[in-house]
C-alpha cells in the first residue's frame, strides 16, 4: 500500500489551526572561522528559547542525503509531496510567482536579458543587471511583436531586474528541455533540446523555443546592454493533487517573493498579498486567521545572507524574524513548525544539502527539554534525522488529524 | 533485491538467546505539567539503569511519521513484519487470542454485547460492563443455537467482561468488512459492507454477518442490558511467513492478554501459559530456556495507566517491572531489546505517534554512556530514530546471526 494512500485514508477533519514558518536556507555549519558557531546559534532569540522548552526539535534531509535542493524541491518536500516524485520546473514556479494563471499543458521558462557581442557570444549573463523598469519595456516591446509562434500563444511577463518569464500555450507541447543557457560568459547561447528524446512533444517545444529565438533576437539587436536572453528550467506544469486535497487542510501563503508565492499556488495555497515584512506577515496571519488552517509564512532574508556569507546580517536576520514572534503568539496556531527548506551555510555562499534544524511546538509535541533552537541542539531532539517531506505529517498528527492505524 | 530476501540469505542459525521485553505503550511525552518528565524519567529503574551503561539506545518508528499505530500493527513491526504490508483484522487477532485455531479463509469478528432500546438505538456500546460469567452464559446460548449460517460454520467464544469472538468458517469467504458498530451511542447498528466492493468472497461475508444478526438479535431480546452486539474489525487470516521461518529462531509467547498471545501465535509463536505477573512471566523464561532462541515478553501495564492518563501508576508500572528484572538476570540472553510497541503519553490519554524508546543489550551492542534507559537519552543513542521493524535485525546481528554481505 502507498503511504500517501495511508496517511489519506486515516486522515480526519479537526479546528485545528497549523502554521509552518520557513525561514529560507536558515540551517547552517558551525566552523572554526565562526567560533564554531551557527547564525542561529550566535542570535538572541529569546522568543524561540521560550518556544523551544515544550518543543520537539530534529533535523530534515530536504530531498535525500548529500542532495542540494533548489527552492522548488526544498518548498515541495515542505508542503508533503516527495520532490523527486513531483519535479517542477523552474520556469512554472516563476510563472506562477509572476501571477501568470498556468493551464494544463503550458510550457514555461524563466529568462533573463543578457549582453551578446557581434558573434553570439554571451558577455554578461545578466545584461549589467538592468533596471526592472528597462525590462517591463523590453517585455512590452516583445509582447507586441510576438504574439503567436506557429500555432502556440507566447505570454511574456517581466519580472524583477534582468528577469522574465515566458510562456508558451498551446496543443502538443511539453518540457523538460535543456537550458538556453551557457552557464558561463564566453559561450554562445545554447540551442534547447528535449531531455527525453523520444517525446514528440518535448520536440515541437525545442523548435518553438528555437523560432520564438529567431523573431525575438533580431528585436534587441540595439538595446543594448539587453541586447539577449538566456531561457532556463523550461517545462510544463506537471499535475499535482492540491494541499487541500492531501491534507483536509485549506492552506493561505504569506510569502513576499514571486517564488514561493509560486510555489505555493502550484499546490492550491491561496495567496493573502500585501504584507512585505516579517511582523506584517504575522499579523495578516491574525487577520485570516479564522479563514484558513494553514498558513504558510516564508521569510527569504536568512537565505539571502547566507548566499552572500554575510554571517552578522544572517545572525541579524534570525533576530528580526525572534523579535517578530510575539504577533503570531497572539492567537498561537495549535500546532506550529519553525524551519528551513535548506540550509545556506554561510561558509558554503549558498544552498547546502547539510539537514536544517526544525522545532514543532504543540500541545502534545512533548519536550525535548532544550533550552534553545539550534542545529546542535536538534541533533538531539524526538525527531531524529528524517526526511522534511515528512514534517507536515507530524504537524497533521500533533493537530490529532490521523486515526488510530489498526486495532 | 527485496530487503527481506537479503536478510534471509544472509541469516546463520546460532546459539544465542533473544528476549524481546515489551512493555507496552511505553513511550511518553514530557511536558510541563508533568515536571518535564516522563513516567520512564521519574521511574526509580535500578536494574534499567544498571543495564542501560553497557547498552545501546534509540527510539523507534512503530508505522511511519505520525502515524498512531494500534497493538497490531505494534507488534508485528517489533516481530520485523512491515505493518503495512501485513495488516491484519482485530478479530483475526481477538480469535487467535482466545485460543481458537484459526484455518486459512477463516473470517473472524471481535465483538461485544451491548444495550439497544425498543428502536434498536445503541443506548450503551457495552452494555453496561457485564460480567465474564454473564457474557459467557451468553456466548453459550447463541453456540447452541446458531451452529451454521447457509454453508458457513459459526464459533462464538467468550472474552473478557462483554467482548466475544464470532468467527465463519466456510468456502469462499474474506474479509475486511466495515464495522457493525455506529462508534457512538445513540444511533443504530449499522449493516456491514465488503471494504473492497468489487470482491465477491466479502459481498458473501457481509451477507452471513446480515443473517447472523437476523438469527442472533431475538435470542438476546430479553437478556438486557446485553440485549445486543455490535462487531468489528471484520477480516480473515491472511497469509503470513511464521517466525521461525523468517529468522531461523525458534519463538515463545510469554503474554497475559489474549490480543498479545493471539499476535504471537499469528507468526507462529508457542504460547507458553500460565504466568500472570511480570515476576511469573520472568520465572518462565528461565523455565524454559533451554526449549526456545526468542523469547516475546509482554507487561500490559504501562499502556493501561498511559490510557487513564495515570502517570503515577504508569511509573509505578515501570518500577514493578524494573524491580523483576533480576529474575530474568539469572541467566541473561544473549541479546536484550526492552521497548514499547508505541507511545502511550499520559497526556495524550491513548495510543501516540511518538517514536518509543528502545534499549538493546548484548556482548556487541556497544555503549552509548547513557547512565540511563529514558525517552531524552534515547534521542541520543546510537540507534537514531529508525522505524521499528528493523529491532529485530539489529537483535540478530548482535546474536551474529548475519554473515557479511560482499566480499
Amino acid at each position: 500500500m502507498n503511504l500517501d494512500a495511508l496517511y489519506s485514508e486515516l486522515t480526519l477533519k479537526t479546528k485545528s489551526k497549523l502554521a509552518l514558518l520557513v525561514m529560507d536556507g536558515l540551517g547552517d555549519i558551525a566552523t572554526k572561522k565562526q567560533g564554531y558557531l551557527t547564525p542561529l546559534e550566535a542570535a538572541k532569540t529569546p522568543n524561540l528559547d521560550a518556544l523551544s522548552r515544550d518543543s520537539a526539535q530534529g533535523r530534515m534531509i530536504p530531498v535525500a542525503p548529500g542532495i542540494t535542493p533548489g527552492s522548488g524541491p526544498g518548498h515541495l518536500a515542505l508542503f508533503g509531496y516527495d520532490p523527486i516524485e513531483f519535479q517542477v520546473g523552474r520556469g512554472v514556479i516563476e510563472a506562477l510567482g509572476l501571477g501568470i494563471e498556468l493551464k494544463a499543458g503550458d510550457v514555461a521558462a524563466r529568462a533573463n536579458f543578457c549582453t551578446i557581442d557581434a558573434k553570439g557570444i554571451v558577455t554578461d549573463r545578466r545584461a549589467g543587471r538592468i533596471e526592472t523598469e528597462v525590462c517591463e519595456e523590453l517585455c512590452a516591446l516583445l509582447s507586441s511583436k510576438i504574439k503567436k509562434i506557429g500555432d502556440c500563444q507566447v505570454i511574456i511577463k517581466a519580472g524583477k531586474g534582468h528577469r522574465f518569464v515566458v510562456l508558451f500555450r498551446g496543443k502538443g507541447i511539453e518540457g523538460p528541455l535543456t537550458d538556453a543557457d551557457p552557464h558561463s560568459e564566453g559561450k554562445p547561447i545554447p540551442a534547447v533540446e528535449p531531455v527525453d528524446k523520444k517525446s514528440t512533444k518535448a520536440a515541437k517545444a525545442a523548435k518553438l523555443v528555437a523560432d520564438f529565438y529567431a523573431v525575438a533576437l533580431p528585436l534587441l539587436a540595439k538595446k543594448s546592454p539587453a541586447n539577449g536572453f538566456l531561457m532556463r528550467g523550461i517545462a510544463h506544469q506537471p499535475e499535482i493533487a492540491s494541499f487541500e486535497e492531501r491534507y483536509l487542510l485549506k492552506p493561505a501563503c504569506l510569502a513576499v517573493y514571486p517564488m514561493y508565492k509560486g510555489l505555493a499556488q502550484l499546490v492550491g495555497m491561496t495567496k493573502i498579498e500585501g504584507p512585505q515584512t516579517i511582523a506584517e506577515q504575522f499579523q495578516a496571519y491574525l487577520d485570516n486567521y479564522d479563514k484558513y488552517d494553514f498558513f504558510f509564512i516564508h521569510y527569504k532574508y536568512t537565505d539571502m545572507y547566507g548566499e552572500d556569507g554575510n554571517f552578522e546580517a544572517k545572525k541579524k536576520a534570525i533576530e528580526d524574524f525572534d523579535a517578530a514572534l510575539p504577533i503570531l503568539f497572539k492567537k498561537a496556531p495549535h500546532v506550529l513548525a519553525i524551519t528551513g527548506d535548506h540550509s545556506t551555510p554561510c561558509a558554503v555562499h549558498g544552498h547546502s544539502w547539510h539537514p536544517q534544524p526544525v522545532l514543532l511546538n504543540a500541545e502534545w509535541s512533548g519536550s525535548d527539554k532544550l533550552e534553545r533552537f539550534t542545529e546542535t541542539g536538534a541533533n538531539q531532539g524526538s525527531l531524529g534525522v528524517m526526511e522534511a517531506k515528512y514534517l507536515i505529517r507530524h504537524m497533521q498528527a500533533n493537530a490529532k488529524m490521523f486515526d488510530k492505524f489498526g486495532a
